[in-house]
């Protein structure tokens, strides 16, 4: 099993994270291994090649992104060695004629003379500015291309989503991630979970990304729950003992009382009422006396799941404990939170309850990022949303484009051309720095070439669109941030990586720093992204003596 | 780690499938387990309950969906345990005063007394008709809905969405899976690869599939292999041994003069073409010259990338190799696709070798069902699509709604109900048979109550719309298939899973069965799923004792 390539020094923490053993080199296009042996065959083994890892457009028709997946590639370097089975499954593959010295160098093959920079992960990212540049021999940066795409992709297009749905939502809202049925498999779903925390999310119903990531969970009952309570002989047991204290109470005995109150109080019709639903409430109760909160949609949220929770939570309320609220999962989310809402203030006043008025009502039916702008317009008395499907799937676009390019070898600045200029790299090494203006607001991402000194705050920046000449700015920055880091090289981890909960904060405070007409959701504005002048004339320098000259006929 | 919960029996074949350790009871919603909690508490964790696993709707606007992902639920049973690091996270998770009791009885907890039933994996399944039956302790099988939800929706979705692929290009269409760098992470990659070689297509790129699921694999090369051969002193070897004989011959000579001959007869611009393009060609067909396909749009097909293949094919060909052909990944796939073929067809009939008119086109860039579609009817020279994106994400619909409904508890027939009739669910424990009628296509498939009598072949069977009274028809059929088997009771694993191939074949055959109507990409016309009488009486009764009666005033 390929579990043996771990490396044995991993932490407990890092042998929860990679739990996926999925995770190797073997994991990739074939046409990585084809040219790794074309590479080696050709002599090009040791040739030194840069790369770089990178978007084109922004997702979801927005204009910023998240950048996600970083620890996991660093961890795919760590453990990054051909098994002898990997070894013996290639030469099935690859013709027969394959010179056997091949698979000697892939046995051989590491990650030594690899060196990856990166921008830290959770920053706010955008088109065109490398996520990852590597740099080594060129079979071997070559080989990285398929996971490390398919780990950043995914994490930075989920965590950018959960970002929408939070800025959607607002910063009071409490959001639930509730997508694991609905995820592309296992890990979809565990990769949802971890990247929507990293987004914004106060949680997920995951328990096992609770217990691997260190998220909070959260859950209470399905319908299926209320519909297993027939009436109340399916409730065996129906005591429950007072808060702070010994004495034992005929909790259903004490339900059936206040629904009897509620009922003249309020001339709801007691056959109209759910018998297995209170039932289910009961048994809830009794089980989460601290965390009762119902889902009160199985029959009839006004005639039933309403005066049904009322009762159950006025008997919670008369022991000593706190009730928490209700769960809509169907229906006109706006309309009945702002029903069980007046219900609840109308308890509150009768009874002199004051906290009933504030009960959580959470809302949970196929929610996306259009409906919370929508319930918003709408007003609505929501606390917290249980998203699942649109969040995990990214339904409104399930894939980020990033690219994995050559940009130099054997010290040459290579470039793809394309005939759409978005689609043209930008060749050779690159620094990158984000300028910042009063406020520490975010101007501007500048690319440079690696050996200009880095824009110095206070200093006036000379700022080019790389492919429109006469887009030029000068930027004066209060503040100059370097967006890479060595996170790799000479075969070690060069960074402390931060936890989960670390990289959910710099998730928060990078977006801090980008200003709001970026962030919004209806046509946001485009934030800038520039090279120096000495890139600028580099690049098209290389553009010109590289494109096609046309004939005119 | 959690490898220690798989079972030592699994056989080599199974540790492959079950790479992915996250299944395990911990990965689903908390909601299970606080219910699992309250049952348990409530004395009702021996109810025996009787849950379907079924879907609303198909997919992508079609008329029909395949079946997938039923062996991993059955490896999900067969590890089904709860570890003690497991029980030791919900004691945190769940609250302080939660009765110790409840932890033995997870860790006790075993699928044992459960029994599922399921239709075989691959068949094409249709709405309403559950795909998983299970039956046993309420908690228990409560437990498994996420789960089980998970491994099934991804899996039938892109299983069916490769069928679609595979319908509307045809038979003839060599298809390949080239999705992994944009799939939901690792695990999302592999599943893809699985099931879309269950699906009909012909392989993958992914190396890790190939490997773990015996799947074929292709690949070749990418622009940066082209870009990263500079010029010809890029080509430090250049030697190849003709075929069949020990001589070596300098390839790129012979590239070269056939690059001449071929300036000479079709008039292209030497100038025109890229050095470094050339070089990578042949680079790759002295590594490859049994399977020289080259991409050929690094810098423009026409003036470059056709000549300088055809070049190095000519060059192959001389020496006794057959080349393969092209890849197009960029511009106008029908265009650029009719431009190679008369290419090579004039190159065929000029040097008189046939076999150069029918070199494989390979196209890759961005395509789905609709582009297929589209590039029939300008009619186009592709023999193969490579697909990625569309395929893998499903973009067209990203999820699949399976649900999981008690329909019985203790012998007691439960109905959810709902305002949309096609959400209420069929209650009670069932049975179900595909009905075909001439020429062995399948007319119908009955849903019936378990203890009725199954329909016989060449008797009339009465079959009803479940909701709709007045839709009935007698039907007769000329074979009667029973749609259900045991896959797991008594603890154990009750028939033998097919193979991966042996499932693709399922899909294949099961697929032959179904009219040609339902499965047209445009407005295809439903298949019909009826209820016998007595199952639509028994459910009648029931939706009408259950149903709240309105009030008019």
């Amino acid at each position: 099993m390929s579990l043996t390539n771990s490396t044995p020094c991993c932490s407990e923490n890092d042998q929860h994270h990679n739990q996926n053993v999925v995770v190797q080199p073997l994991l990739t296009d074939l046409y990585q291994i084809t040219m790794a042996y074309s590479y080696w065959l050709s002599g090009k083994q040791n040739d030194v090649a840069g790369f770089d890892l990178y978007f084109r457009k922004n997702p979801f028709q927005g204009e910023f992104t998240i950048f996600a997946g970083l620890e996991e590639c660093v961890k795919y370097l760590k453990k990054f060695h051909f098994s002898d089975s990997d070894i013996e499954y290639l030469r099935t593959v690859l013709p027969k004629h394959t010179h056997p010295g091949f698979f000697d160098y892939l046995k051989e093959m590491n990650v030594n003379s690899v060196t990856m920079w990166a921008i830290d992960e959770g920053t706010v990212v955008f088109p065109k500015v490398p996520l990852i540049m590597v740099e080594g021999p060129l079979p071997i940066v070559q080989l990285l291309e398929t996971c490390f795409l398919n780990l950043v992709n995914y994490a930075s297009l989920v965590a950018t989503n959960a970002v929408r749905f939070r800025l959607a939502a607002g910063p009071d809202m409490t959001l639930f991630e509730f997508g694991l049925r609905r995820a592309q498999g296992p890990d979809g779903g565990m990769s949802a979970s971890r990247y929507c925390y990293m987004g914004g999310f106060d949680g997920t119903s995951n328990v096992l990304a609770g217990k691997l990531y260190d998220i909070p969970v959260q859950g209470t009952h399905a319908h299926a729950f209320v519909n297993s309570f027939i009436n109340f002989e399916s409730l065996k047991y129906r005591q429950l003992k007072k808060k702070d204290s010994d004495e034992m109470v005929d909790f259903l005995e004490l339900c059936l009382k206040w629904q009897d109150t509620l009922s003249n109080e309020f001339g709801f019709l007691k056959d109209q009422v759910s018998e297995g639903e209170l039932a289910a409430f009961c048994s809830y109760a009794i089980s989460f006396p601290d965390a009762f909160l119902a889902l009160i949609d199985t029959y009839d949220v006004v005639k039933s799941g309403l005066p049904n929770f009322c009762a159950v939570a006025l008997a919670l309320h008369e022991i000593g404990y706190i009730p928490k609220g209700v769960r809509l999962d169907s229906g006109d989310l706006a309309y009945l939170s702002h029903t069980s809402r007046k219900m609840f203030q109308v308890v509150a006043e009768k009874f002199n309850i004051p906290m009933f008025a504030k009960l959580t009502i959470v809302a949970s039916n196929d929610i996306n990022e259009d409906t919370i702008h929508s319930l918003n317009q709408q007003t609505h008395q929501i606390n917290c949303y249980g998203i699942g499907t649109h969040l995990v799937t990214c339904q409104k676009q399930p894939a980020l484009g990033c690219v994995f390019k050559l940009v130099e070898i054997n010290g040459i600045p290579r470039i793809k051309l394309s005939e759409e200029p978005e689609k043209i790299s930008i060749p050779g090494k690159k620094c990158a720095y984000r300028l910042f203006g009063a406020d520490d607001i975010a101007l501007v991402d500048v690319l440079m070439r690696d050996n200009e000194n880095p824009p110095k705050a206070e200093e006036r920046v000379f700022c080019r669109h790389p492919f429109q000449e006469t887009k030029r700015a000068y930027v004066m920055p209060t503040r100059v941030e370097p967006l890479y880091k060595v996170y790799w090289k000479n075969g070690k981890v060069q960074q402390n990586l931060p936890t989960l909960r670390e990289m959910r904060e710099k998730t928060i405070s990078s977006l801090c720093h980008i200003r709001q007409d970026h962030k919004r959701a209806l046509q946001p504005s485009p934030y800038k992204v520039a090279v120096s002048a000495k890139l600028y004339t580099f690049m098209h320098n290389l553009w010109l003596d590289n494109a096609p000259v046309g004939e005119l006929s």
